[in-house]
Parts: structure tokens; C-alpha cells; sequence
């Protein structure tokens, strides 16, 4: 198996990426045989990691320039020589079975649908984003940031997209809400209410849709996959990294103020840890791009290198469990 | 100054609302005069706080019924027998400075848009959320969940009165953001890139306007009112809630697994203390649904004691710093 990955372009530059493909190649965590080419500046890759040169799992492929968070996403279209394009163009023509990015998402996106195109059916490619949940199995959300303005048929698409990735990813028959401002049926706006009426008449969730679902619904375990617009998606997404982080925050600074606290902490490490661990968006890897003809993970800019091991792990798992033709198969019977 | 509080139709019965009151009564966080209109079932409030017939603070207003969490909003406009019409009533003939109320959220937004009509230039009343934040300083969330679809112009609105009620409650110049999915000022649907370039060409927020942000800007306290639709705003107040419950849950779970565990908690436990009250909503009271011509606080439906007397303490607040007047204001000059 092979993995293609875009070295360049995330916020702390290549180091996080470099870093967690050199974990990723090492750890026990993945079982399965890959390999991985690596695109994008050849002499800044082995400028920080010269042993990648004499690695046979490792193939680096120079790409002269790469997309900078600033830029249009259409400069990623008409840049065919930055490292998405190449990369892209790697798992275009099959010499790749996964492409994991950490930089541009908006450009990522644009070349997966343009290049890669969409699953026949599907209207919308979407970001499927784990969340974590008390109940220690993640929830999906979808769309988590790739279309800010959906029809109503967009979000039938994202809840259909999330079942079969749902049933086949994490081996579960999912229960699917939908997410609004209250429980009740009557509850949502117009896009919501017109997508409860379509999900709650098609035969595909007759075992699935559950309804309505609230943004503390997310981490409480009982939904496997709750579907909204891209906008809503990702302000929910990064609010709930913001208050995980404010609450962490706001724990250290009342430790630091005494040492009966700070002792307190230090009998505390392993629970803060185990804590950290549960609800850190780098265990969860990337977000694939559900709805294109080709596995596309797109990882968090600020990814640090476990992160990246996690995004490989999991574009390793994606690629073996053939998400693609069970999508196809799905939407077939639309 | 008298404060009418609607004792029924709150998740968990009479009982923590009249808790709530007690409190308030005798704590010494309310420097003001206040006396106390409660308006609900005689025999069952008098049942649980006899000593309230005793009290020349506490004046008890008879209702016959109230609307329930599962009735629809339009029920409420028809009931006049109900503790909540009853109470806007009285806040309507000026017998009362402020109305509280943690029953059906529906059925006190309808009736005060209707009974008390709105402040003049004011498209739609919006619900304003104070959000805990790393600074110690809260932010205002609005819209919170009055208005699922929103036209432009709305949010314009929400800013203005946000920015207002920033300004005398909160007393200090706000820094205004338009939530969206990006910080770039290309980001955002195709609502708030339209809700953008009019702030950012009106004059009256010339200062004030800081440019689209994030979800996670919400707990940062970089930012002071934080513009959105009612369904996002809903969504992202319920995830936050939901985020938090879950972090302190995992973390219960955690310690309760091994004796050092405990004891480090033990040593904790002030820190605890403190980052529970910051991050809890009680301590926030309720949200203002501003934009109506009377001070309404509508409180959560979970509101525990505290939560009531918090609502109090800024009833009387909002009460003394004619909140109203300064809106009616700041919109004639639109």
C-alpha cells in the first residue's frame, strides 16, 4: 500500500509532517505493510531528515513550490507544479492508494473534486470529522467545512455518505441526527426541516435517522453521525476545540497558583493524560473528503507530528476497507 | 425596582426557581432594593416556600396553568390563563422592571415580541448569551437561538444592539466578530459575507468591527460580541455546554479509578471549584432577549437555584442601566 503525502503548506512547516511519517514507518500501531512518497521540497525534506534518503519505504518526490495558506484556492488549479497538484496527480493516476494534506484545505478540496471527480450520485464531496464522546467511540460530523451553502439534497448526500463510512469504518450500524436548535421534530431552519422531511420518508435510514440531534448531543456517544452544513460544521468544530482548550487553560493557571495544587496535579498526571488523549483531535488523524473517486485526507494545518502518524494509520485503514466502492454501491441505488 | 419571575414550566418544576428567589433575597451580591412578583400556581409554590407568604418582598400572582416545554409557541398567545402571558402582562402595565422566566423559551419570545412589540428599527429581538472566556471577561453570543433564518439586515441589527448592550452592561467598548468558518475576510456563507461588507461599511462600527471569527475566538476574550444566526448560535452555545460536560465527566471517571487519584483530586479541589464556576452557565444567569420594548431574561430550562438568583442579580442590573432606552437610541439614529 502506498500513501502520498503533501509536505508542505502546514502552519509549523514541514517538521510536524516529517516527524510523524518517521513515527508512522516505526510505530507497532499499524500493522499493515505501506510505504509512503513524500512531495514537495526535496532539499528542505532532507535537510531535516536526511535518513529519509536511504529509507526504501520512503520515495520523495520534489515538487518546486507548494500552495501558502494565503492563496485563492484557485491557484491551486492553475499551480501544476505546487506539491497538492503533484500529489494529486500521484493518486490520480493510481500510484498511490491515499493523499493526506496538511496544508491548503480549501486548495485540497478544489483539486480532489476537479481532479479526482465525484462518486457518480454524489452532489457534494463532504468533510467527515471524528469527534470524540464520553462513551470512548468517536461520533462523525459531516460536513465539517467543505461547502458553507447547502440544499437540502446536499445534507441527504453528507447522512448517506456518513452511513455506509460509518458501517464500514467503524464497524457499526450507525444511528444518524440531524443537527439543530432542539430535539423536537419541529425544530431547525428551513434547510433542516426540508432535509428532516427527505431523511425521514427514504427508505435508505428507515433504521438509521434518529431525528434531530443538539450541539451537546455531539460528545455524549449516543449518535454515531450527525449531519449539518459546512458552515455550522465547522463553527461547531472549532468551538468545541476552543472551549477544551480554554478549559485546559483555565485548569493550569488555577494549579500554578499554589504548591498543594500543583502536587495535587502531579498525582493527577496519568487521568489529565488519559484526558488529554480522549479528547485530542490529533488521535482522530485527518478528516476524509467523503464523495470523491479517490481517499483524500485532509489534516488540521497545525497538525503536530502525532497527527500525522494518526492521518496515516487511518489512510492505511480507509484504503484496505475500500470506503470508495461501498460509496459507489450506495448511491447506485439512490 | 419589582422583578416578575415566571415560577412554572422550567424542566425541573417550581422547586429550583423558588430556591432561586430565597437566595436572591438574602444574598449580599444584590446591593439594590428588589422586590419579587411570582407568577404561578399559588397552592404549589406557597407548598414548597410557605415562609413566602410571610415575606413583603415576595408578592405571589395566581396563574392557573402554564405552557408546557412540549406545546407549541402559538399556544401561549391564545392561554391568557398562563403563569407566562400573566407575567408579561404585568411587565407590559409597568408594574414590573424586568421579567424572568426558564419555562418554553417559544412561548416568552413570542409574547414579548407581541405584548411588548419591539424597539423601534429593530428587525427581529435577539437572545444574547454572556460566554465564559480564558480572560476572565465573558462574550456575548447573539443571536442564541430566537431567529433560525436570518436576512442581513438581522444581523446587522444583533451587532448593534450587541454592541450597545456591550458598551452599558458590560461597560466597555466592544470588539465586534462575524462568526464564520475562517478569519480571512473571504470566509463565511453566502448570509454573513453579505452581513461583512455592511459592517464593515457602516460608520457606526467603524471601531468597533473587527472582521469575521471563529469558533474558538467565542472563549479567547479577544472578542467581545460575537454576531450569528439563531440556529448556529444555538448550536454552538449547546456543543460548548455539551464539550464541557464531557471533559468534566471523563475526568470524574478517571479519578474515581485509583486511590492517588482521589487524593490528588482532593488537593484540587479549590481549582476544580473555581474552573467549574467559570465555565458554568449558572453563574451567567440568563440571556437577554433583546431588542423588545422590556427587559426579558429567559434562562435555561435546566436552571438550577443559582442560575435563578444570578437571572435576578441582572435583572435589576439591566433594570437600572435602562438598557432599553439606550437601544431605542442608538436605532433612531439608523
Amino acid at each position: 500500500m502506498k500513501i502520498v503525502i503533501d509536505a508542505m503548506g502546514a502552519d509549523n512547516g514541514v517538521a510536524p509532517v516529517l516527524l510523524g511519517v518517521r513515527d508512522a514507518i516505526t510505530t507497532d500501531e499499524i500493522t499493515d505493510d505501506f510505504s509512503v512518497i513524500l512531495v514537495g521540497d526535496e532539499r528542505e525534506i532532507l535537510n531535516f531528515s536526511p535518513e529519509f534518503s536511504q529509507n526504501s519505504r520512503i520515495k520523495i518526490v520534489h515538487a518546486e513550490n507548494f500552495i501558502k495558506m494565503t492563496e485563492p484556492s484557485t491557484n491551486a488549479l492553475k499551480n501544476k507544479n505546487s506539491s497538492i497538484y503533484m500529489a494529486m496527480q500521484i493518486l490520480k493516476n493510481d500510484e498511490a492508494n491515499a493523499l493526506i494534506s496538511a496544508g491548503h484545505s480549501g486548495a485540497t478540496m478544489s483539486l480532489a473534486t476537479l481532479m479526482l471527480g465525484r462518486v457518480n450520485g454524489v452532489s457534494r464531496p463532504a468533510i467527515c470529522t471524528m469527534m470524540p464522546t464520553v462513551k470512548k467511540r468517536p461520533s462523525l460530523i459531516l460536513d465539517a467545512g467543505a461547502n458553507t451553502d447547502c440544499k437540502p439534497e446536499f445534507l441527504v448526500d453528507f447522512a448517506r455518505m456518513g452511513q455506509i463510512y460509518c458501517e464500514h469504518f467503524l464497524n457499526r450500524e450507525p444511528k444518524i441526527g440531524l443537527l439543530a436548535n432542539g430535539e423536537e421534530d419541529s425544530k431547525g431552519n428551513e434547510l433542516t426541516k426540508d432535509v428532516f422531511k427527505i431523511l425521514k420518508n427514504d427508505a435508505f435510514f428507515a433504521k438509521t435517522f434518529i431525528g434531530n440531534v443538539e450541539g451537546n448531543d455531539i460528545f455524549k456517544g449516543d449518535v454515531d453521525v450527525i449531519v449539518c452544513d459546512g458552515y455550522s460544521g465547522n463553527i461547531v468544530l472549532k468551538a468545541s476545540e476552543g472551549v477544551a482548550n480554554a478549559i485546559f487553560r483555565i485548569l493550569k493557571n488555577e494549579i500554578s497558583q499554589n504548591l498543594l495544587s500543583k502536587i495535587g496535579a502531579l498525582f493527577l498526571r496519568k487521568s489529565f493524560r488519559t484526558l488529554k488523549n480522549e479528547v485530542d483531535y490529533a488521535e482522530y488523524g485527518g478528516a476524509p473528503l467523503l464523495g470523491v473517486r479517490g481517499n483524500v485526507i485532509i489534516s488540521h494545518g497545525k497538525s503536530n507530528a502525532r497527527a500525522i502518524t494518526c492521518a496515516i494509520k487511518q489512510a492505511v485503514k480507509i484504503s484496505q476497507k475500500n470506503i470508495i466502492e461501498h460509496l459507489s454501491a450506495a448511491f447506485l441505488k439512490k
